[in-house]
């Protein structure tokens, strides 16, 4: 199956000069759904103990790949929206910096965390997920990504830990 | 298995006065996610054609069913986050409304779409997510929520259709 075709693609989203890849199509698609988490489950041969998506769009890749491969799955969400003693990354965005934050007791000492999302672009998002985990104790077990931007260079900040991405652009 | 066990309860967040109630546990534990997915797919015994998550944390919980029972997910966002040709459906929040987006090429005239969210509280995102389904044509086979506070009265805004809550409180 070519996951390519079941992107979509809108210039100019969400402003003049991007093109926004859209993975709409693919999770509407149950066959294509199915296709791809079987690719990213095989990718990562030695296993993980669970998945942490970030927010928004890498919740549904985590949590379709947690129900496969029957691991739990962990939130990584913007400042402010987890309760309850939460661990803080910062990363870069266009004009400044925002943080992402994770549950500190989402990851025990040890464990080995699949980071996924639907876009790696410049790998500033994932790397400060990669640090949640780490600063919780645990490993980061690979990177499961819809699309790659490789022009964009993100695999270069990921420290060259396992990384699948579905389509690369 | 009893899902409330997998619940977290946070006072006063995300403000004075709430009780959060915080499935982070449930989705961590991979015996309750796939006991919490067996739950929601026995509760529909007709079936649907895809699974509706709404953002942020209905997505997990919409993709887990889908990748259970082999159907396409569909996200409903938040306004201007979704490319391309959307619907829009408003809802009441504490002060004002806000607005939520679903692509119109995403639902085909008669599909059958479950709605799927974390929560059901006063059920002013579950109704206007319904409405979005409904604007495109498809028909609304149910909803599935995590947790129900059934004091908030949230059921009677569902116009009678099927519906099932893991957790009633």
């Amino acid at each position: 199956m070519n996951l390519r075709e079941k992107l979509a693609e809108y210039p100019d989203f969400p402003k003049k000069g991007i093109l926004f890849r859209d993975f709409g199509p693919l999770l509407r698609d149950p066959a294509a759904l199915s296709y791809a988490a079987a690719r990213m489950e095989e990718s990562f041969p030695d296993g993980f103990d669970a998945v942490a998506g970030i927010e928004a769009r890498g919740f549904p890749v985590a949590a379709l790949l947690a129900a496969r491969c029957g691991r739990g799955m962990i939130m990584i969400r913007k400042k402010n929206k987890l309760p309850g003693r939460v661990l803080q990354a910062s990363y870069q965005i266009e004009y400044g910096s925002d943080t992402m934050e994770m549950q500190e007791a989402a990851v025990q000492k040890g464990d080995r965390i699949l980071v996924c999302d639907d876009l790696l672009a410049t790998g500033g998002t994932a790397e400060a997920a990669a640090s949640l985990v780490e600063k919780a104790g645990g490993k980061v077990a690979g990177f499961a990504f819809v699309v790659e931007l490789s022009e964009l260079g993100g695999a270069a900040r990921l420290g060259g830990r396992p990384r699948k991405s579905l389509v690369v652009l």
